[in-house]
Order: C-alpha cells, then sequence, then structure tokens
C-alpha cells in the first residue's frame, strides 16, 4: 500500500462527505453560517472523523450512516477550536495560517459560532434517525458523541487546561487527567462511535478505547513538542503560545526528551493493542504511526 | 381549581425533577460543575420544563423518559442566558438579583459554563435511550431539540437580534424573525418534544408548534414592555437594558400601545387554538393566560 497517495485520497474523500452537511449561507442569519464555514474550512487534517470512518471500516461498517456523526465530530472539534482561540481565551488571532473566527467576525460572533457549531454537530448527528430509524446504535453512539466532549470530555479537560497556567501544585496524575480529557477524549469518540455503529463487542470497543486513549495523548505530546520546536512557517501559527500563556505542558513539566520518548512508547503500545484485535485494517494501523510522527 | 396552588405546587415537582439531572460537583474539574449549578439554579419561571411536562401530559403521555428532556430544554436555555450576559454580548452583571456567571466565575470559566451545559443537555437528553430503547420518538425528539436550539433556531435569533443594535433598516418581518427563533423556538420545542413523546398525531404537533409560536412571541413582547415598565426590584435586573443596547425591540418598533395590544391578541389566538383539539389540560390553558399577564 502507498500510504501517503492513500492518504491524500481518502482525505479527499473525507473533506467532501463532511463539507456537504454544512448550512447553506441564507436568511436573515447568514452572517452565523459564514462564520461557521469559516471556522470549519480553514483547514486541518480532517483527524477525527478519518479514525471515526476508518474503524467503522475496521469492524466491517459500510453504510452512509457513519457520515452525519463523521460532520458531527469535525464541528465539535471545530467549535472548541473557534472558542479556544476567543480573547478571554488564548487570545490567539491566527490558526493554521488565517485569522481566528473572532478575528474576522468579532467577538460575539466568535461566541456564537462557537456556540452553533455544537448545536449544529448534534444537529447532524441526529439526522443519522432519518437515514435508519430502526438502528439500535444510534442512541449510543449520540451518548458517546456528547458525554466525550462535555465536562467528562474535552470540555472538562479545557477547564483544568485554562487552570493550569502558572500551575505551581501541576501533578504528573492531573497533567495525564488533562490530556485524556482535553484531546483523546474526542478521538476515543470517533473511534468508539466508529465501533459501535458497525456493531463491535464490547470488548472489541473497550480495546478501540485504549488505543484512541494512547494515540490522544501521543498526540496531544506531539503537539507540545511542536510548539516548542517548530516554526511559524510549519506549523502555520505562532509557536512558543504554550510559553506566552504560562501554561504547564508535558514538555515543560517532563522535559523534552522525556516526552519524546514517551510518544513513542504510547504509539506503539497503540498499535500492539490495535494488532490484538482479530479484524484488520492496514491503512488504519499506518494512519496511527504518521499521526504520531507528524512534523506539524 | 386553584391555579396558584397548582402552580407552586407543579413549580416545586419540575425544580426537584430537573435539579436532579445536574452533574456533581467533584474531580479537577469541578469548577465547572460549580458554574453550571450556579447557573442552572439561580432562579427562573422554569417555563420551558413546565411546557413540556403540561404537552405531555396533554396528550396521555404517563412516563418517566420525558423527564431527561425537561432538564435539557432547561439547561439549553440556562445556557443561552450565561453566554447572552459576557462582556463581548450584553455585559451584564446581574440577572433574577443575582452577579451573572462570567462575573462570578470570570470570563472564560463564563464561556466554558455555557458551552458544558449545552453540551450537558444532550448528554442528558441521551440519557433517554437506556430508559426507553425501544422508543421511536426518541430520534425525532432529539432532532427537535437541537433544530430549535440551533442556527435555525434560538441562536439564529440571537445572532439577527445582536446585529439589530443600531438597525436602521429594521422591518416588521425582521423583528418577528427574531423573536419567533430568539424566543419562541424553544417554546416550540418544549411543548413539541412533550406531544412527539406522548404520541400526538401529526396534525396535533401542528396545533402545538403554532400555539407555541404565538405563546413565544407574546412573552417575548410582554418581556419587552416590562423592561420599560417595570422596576429593578420587581424584575431582578435593571430596566431599560434594551435601550442600554441601543436594541430594537417590538416596544421600540410597535409603541407601547400596540405592543400591549398584540400580547392580548397573540395570546387569544393561542388558546382558541389549543382548545381546537379534541385533548384538553385546564392547567395548561390557564399557564398560557397567566405567562402572559405576568408582572416580572
Amino acid at each position: 500500500m502507498d500510504f501517503n497517495a492513500e492518504y491524500r485520497k481518502r482525505t479527499a474523500e473525507i473533506e467532501s462527505v463532511i463539507t456537504s452537511y454544512l448550512p447553506n449561507e441564507e436568511g436573515y442569519q447568514k452572517i452565523i453560517m459564514e462564520a461557521m464555514n469559516y471556522s470549519f474550512l480553514a483547514g486541518g487534517k480532517r483527524l477525527r472523523p478519518m479514525l471515526m470512518s476508518e474503524t467503522y471500516r475496521l469492524f466491517g461498517g459500510k453504510s452512509k450512516v457513519i457520515e452525519p456523526f463523521m460532520a458531527a465530530i469535525e464541528m465539535i472539534h471545530t467549535y472548541s477550536l473557534v472558542h479556544d482561540d476567543l480573547p478571554a481565551m488564548d487570545n490567539d488571532e491566527y490558526r493554521r495560517g488565517k485569522e481566528t473566527t473572532w478575528k474576522v467576525y468579532g467577538e460575539a460572533m466568535g461566541i456564537l459560532a462557537g456556540d452553533a457549531l455544537l448545536n449544529y454537530a448534534f444537529e447532524t448527528a441526529a439526522r443519522a434517525f432519518d437515514m435508519e430509524p430502526q438502528n439500535a446504535g444510534l442512541g449510543k453512539a449520540l451518548q458517546i458523541l456528547a458525554k466525550k466532549a462535555g465536562i467528562f470530555g474535552m470540555v472538562g479537560g479545557q477547564v483544568v487546561d485554562v487552570q493550569s497556567e502558572n500551575d505551581t501544585a501541576m501533578t504528573k496524575e492531573k497533567l495525564d487527567f488533562i490530556y485524556r480529557l482535553k484531546t483523546s477524549a474526542l478521538i476515543e469518540s470517533s473511534m468508539l462511535i466508529g465501533a459501535v455503529l458497525a456493531g463491535a463487542t464490547r470488548n472489541e470497543q473497550n480495546i478501540i478505547e485504549e488505543v484512541a486513549e494512547k494515540v490522544g495523548l501521543a498526540f496531544q505530546i506531539q503537539d507540545d513538542i511542536l510548539d516548542v520546536t517548530s516554526t511559524m512557517e510549519v506549523l502555520g501559527k505562532p509557536i512558543g503560545s504554550d510559553e506566552k500563556n504560562h501554561k504547564v505542558t508535558y514538555v515543560t513539566y517532563e522535559g523534552l526528551e522525556k516526552s519524546k520518548a514517551d510518544v513513542k512508547q504510547l504509539s506503539e503500545e497503540a498499535i500492539s493493542r490495535m494488532e490484538s484485535l482479530v479484524v484488520k485494517n492496514e491503512f488504519l494501523t499506518e494512519l496511527l504511526r504518521y499521526l504520531i510522527s507528524r512534523e506539524k
């Protein structure tokens, strides 16, 4: 398999699927659709919908019912970035080389665009009930989508992360908690929803959740590493933003070398756990390897 | 029927139901649960869950499956107030006689508390799938919950409302659009979900949606009237806030007398439409009358 060619092909397919769920820009409230679509179309690796779709494929899923959930998870990821960038949060003016949503549309519209994306994620996911009204996995998938995005998932992680500025009482346990919730939660959500909708067994779901947790952790630590070692040209946003915000990160806490070693170990554990499954998806395994060794 | 006694009794029952769905305040992210619960418990008439529960009762609904949706609609209403009050939005420091969420917990936590409440609303509603996995109305109810809260509902109304500051191009059509989305949408959501989960026919659902639209409109116009005619002591928040924010409201657009007349007409139409149904709920009819003639 030519991974790079396959990766480009599948990324394009996913882009086509998820953008088809964006709202038309029309009506008195047109500006909010513009702000939502601006945020959503500002780039990104589409990692979460890709992991969802590949996990769905791994367990033999073949229906289009996965598509609204693929769009939904990317909308949730996008809303979290829109709100994270707000002046009262990280106060970032650039992301992926483009101006952030609040910078283009103003602060009030930045708040509302995030709200709108979060809400539209659930509106979009709920369209699956029209596609397969009898599918008993849909309720479960919606529960996962909500739980992993909320106070016991991503929002919970953001909260402790916001509080970790100048945190002199940081512990390894607390740092792992932040990373597990802030980043792993949506990766877990993506892969678990793929597994559930494809009819994976309970045991298979548990393995997938473990893999996703490790991948998420490794991914976030790699992000911290790049914030220190990369350049604005490669990254598309200012480097050193964690230091600017006085954030305690994995890198400031554990040091650069230990962080790099932990990324390696976590990714090896994730792949070995994935390979313990009877079902196989070669592309997905390669994808996990690729994500963790990325340079941006 | 002693309406006032019955109203107090049912309000207390609803308070008990919806607060039972609030999260425990624990874990590293404890502060966000505190901020959510502070916002949710800061008072309010619990109008939306009451309308949902009474419409459910109207069509013969008897199960507890309505409860997570009652809590969810109030969480969505609460999140919208928390974000509306933010400095970048209406910049309000008091609501219902208490400090607003951002004023107590800071601006970043105000944003996150709103996000958390919106997300938790869907997390809570999705618990209904554990209660009645076979109930085919749940998917539909979730679709209504999301659609009426989002860009084609409440958020859409907030967006045009924010833009209506100093709007010299305001029209009656646009004003009705704002009111329909900003306020009626969640009332429609409440009553429609009650109807759908109780198994109302398509025609009955349409009548309920019409009633709810009129009630919502009347309720919002009454709100504008009180913003001009009431006092801070009665209202629990500063009066004249619309004028402060240079908002074009129904009252500034149509004048006080026409606004009062329209409230009366809308409420009569709503009640007459409600009475066209074969099923009856005397308390619900009285409730609609009461809501529209309220003094705070």
